[in-house]
């Protein structure tokens, strides 16, 4: 059987927790993986948590007892996620991304990987504490970063449908107001996506009055459960009048101006930090 | 400034490079981040390679020239990939998973991050030489595994619509006929998606007779672009008379047996690996 060398291990060790966020990891998989005692291992994993800590590149935990081991807790530092908005902010001023009825372009955006994995990052960030089960979003656009949170986050995605379809089984369907538009739409979710007394957070690409959000608020009351917080890429603060209070955005929208560009800045919450 | 042992720049190398698959990094991120000479972080990749290298877990490519550097490109074995599948089957058929029409429910395995990150991989590493442009999709239940794919090849996903959005510009609509179905679709996608002359692959959640494929092909075409391969999760071989002649499952899906139960099997993908 192999031996590997500490560079080796860490390098292997680094990669399996960095890509199982918030998942326990029993150490037995890293003795058998490389062929070296327990303690030998807990050595390696206090340098990938000490590295990684310096790095402002996430955290390494202890999970005690017998189901226990080490998880992966994804983090960035307040510097970068500040620059990521700042640059966000540059992206989506450019170019011809002001489309008919004042809305700005952003499909790019939100089907960018690199981009995606980095608001994923920070969003995750501000929920890690939360403890929750599901994260909830409404088909389409923030589909990929709804995922990207769930991966972060170690748990299930949920996707809640504008029309109920025949592969989810029963669903329950709600009506709401669009908060913005004012019209009544509807949503679906399948009867078997989420458990009775579930926690769960809201991901969506774009906040205009907040309907969306009352929406998943009160189809998750259906379900016995609840929405412990609400994360977007994009808050629109020209939508004064907003449904919903408390929510974290990473980029600000304040409409477009009289040049015909659109019109962003950072959200200060990058401030408190 | 601080300085870094080797066994702690091997644990940043592997998180910078094994999040930005097929992404080329500059050397200068690492020789500025460690405070290290180009020579030291060479010899730190050589052990980043070799590891990932012996525990399958991918690879290290170097990219000669000025905007040069070295890339990670996901890797899975094929041992893993056959017991991925295996224990994907096994998951499909317990419980309660048939639902009227005969259709299996998969939401929950769709949007199980754990599970698409590893189905992801794998349907990657199959078009890894491809050089493709984009990933496309249809919206809704395909969109995180074609994003873990998108991810996965350091590409842009594309999502097509059923129907036009207002918040994506001028749309492209086509109809085509369902395969399985015979019915008449529509799928639409924004003109700013994909630039003229690109290459393609279309991943999916589940392939019936290939009707869906068959439309983003003459989708692409408007776009002046081709697909290069489809990749599904779940490939259902009930339904004999398929649309499309080449395409990668993980699974194969042979229909609800007399008892009620969903019969399935890994694709025989896995034996020719």
């Amino acid at each position: 059987m192999n031996k590997y060398s500490r560079n080796q291990r860490v390098t292997g060790i680094t990669k399996i927790l960095t890509e199982n966020p918030n998942k326990t990891i029993n150490l037995k998989i890293f003795t058998e993986l490389f062929n070296a005692a327990k303690s030998t291992i807990s050595e390696d994993i206090v340098i990938v948590r000490e590295t990684l800590s310096d790095l402002s590149m996430g955290r390494v935990e202890t999970v005690a007892g017998a189901a226990g081991g080490v998880k992966y807790i994804c983090g960035v530092s307040n510097q970068e996620s500040k620059i990521f908005a700042e640059e966000l902010c540059k992206v989506l001023v450019q170019g011809d991304r002001v489309i008919p009825g004042n809305f700005i372009y952003m499909t790019d955006i939100m089907y960018n990987p690199e981009i995606v994995h980095k608001a994923g990052v920070i969003l995750a960030s501000v929920f890690n504490e939360l403890d929750i089960d599901y994260v909830v979003t409404v088909e389409t656009k923030g589909i990929p970063l709804a995922y990207e949170v769930a991966k972060m986050l170690g748990v299930q995605l949920v996707i809640v449908r504008r029309d109920p379809k025949v592969t989810e089984g029963s669903t329950v369907s709600i009506n709401y107001v669009s908060g913005s538009s004012n019209r009544i739409q509807t949503m679906s979710l399948s009867r078997k996506s989420i458990k009775k007394g579930s926690k769960c957070i809201f991901i969506d690409d774009f906040m205009k009055a907040g309907g969306t959000a009352t929406g998943i608020i009160n189809l998750l009351k259906e379900f016995e459960s609840e929405l412990l917080g609400i994360g977007v890429l994009v808050n629109d603060i020209e939508t004064r009048h907003k449904l919903i209070e408390e929510y974290m955005s990473i980029v600000l929208f304040k409409g477009i101006n009289d040049e015909g560009k659109a019109e962003l800045t950072p959200s200060n919450f990058f401030e408190k930090m």
